[in-house]
């Protein structure tokens, strides 16, 4: 049942921007390990420089799987307002190696992983990202492709 | 920041029930594919006889994954609150094979696939159940394990 009329491109990634900024916000990660098994988790990120930043176990199924296959599908936002995205991995940061990065982690995110060596920061980088509410939104969600912005 | 006194579990058995029952719910669906790219769409769900039930186009990512991993991994709700479920395919029904599944799943979904040969039903039968709040659920979060209910 579709409730609301859709929006424009330019709307859906200012509120795509607005989202993933947002305060003690949430991803669904899922992973694929190399005999095909799916992993998913919800953890907190931090949108720093573009880029979807987790903090996660050292030794996770989520670490160990994108360390192999690189690769991430990512949902961010309730199933009938979301952000979808595609992302490779594009560093492994201990989690008191970049000052920076652990910063911007630690005042987005509700909690606080440096100091804890069991923790690493995946950061990953978006190469395709969808956004749409109901059905009425399908048409238009692709507002990055090949890691490029198209709105 | 953990907001809440953690469930005990038949409460979270109990809540655990009534979101799967739920009016209008979606599921997040984590499968993979052979060469391990993982895949994550949201999709109505029905819960039906303790099985979750979803229609999906029989040419999607979803439904080729299920087909030949026979595994997918499942969450409903918000990230916190959340039931994660590992689940196998049961069966895969014709949207119009099967009248008390069509019908069931038409009555709690808010859309209804019979009469569209592009969709399938898949029916998923939970394999482990998780559900947990905040961090201080964690412990305890186990409610099915090895198909079976623990609580």
């Amino acid at each position: 049942m579709v409730r609301q009329a859709p929006r424009d491109a330019q709307t859906r990634k200012a509120d795509t921007l607005a989202m993933l900024a947002a305060p003690e916000i949430d991803v669904w990660v899922a992973t694929a390990s190399t005999d095909g098994e799916a992993h998913l988790v919800p953890v907190s990120l931090a949108w720093v420089d573009e880029r979807v930043v987790i903090a996660v176990p050292t030794s996770s199924v989520t670490t160990s799987n994108l360390t192999v296959s690189g690769r991430a599908r990512l949902a961010v936002g309730p199933s009938r307002d979301v952000v979808m995205i595609d992302a490779v991995l594009e560093r492994t940061v201990g989690v008191d190696e970049d000052d920076a990065l652990g910063a911007a982690y630690a005042a987005q995110s509700d909690w606080d992983p440096r100091g804890d060596s069991d923790y690493v920061f995946l950061v990953l980088r978006p190469v395709r990202l969808q956004a749409w509410r109901e059905a009425n939104e399908i048409k238009g969600r692709t507002l990055m492709r090949d890691g490029s912005w198209v709105v």
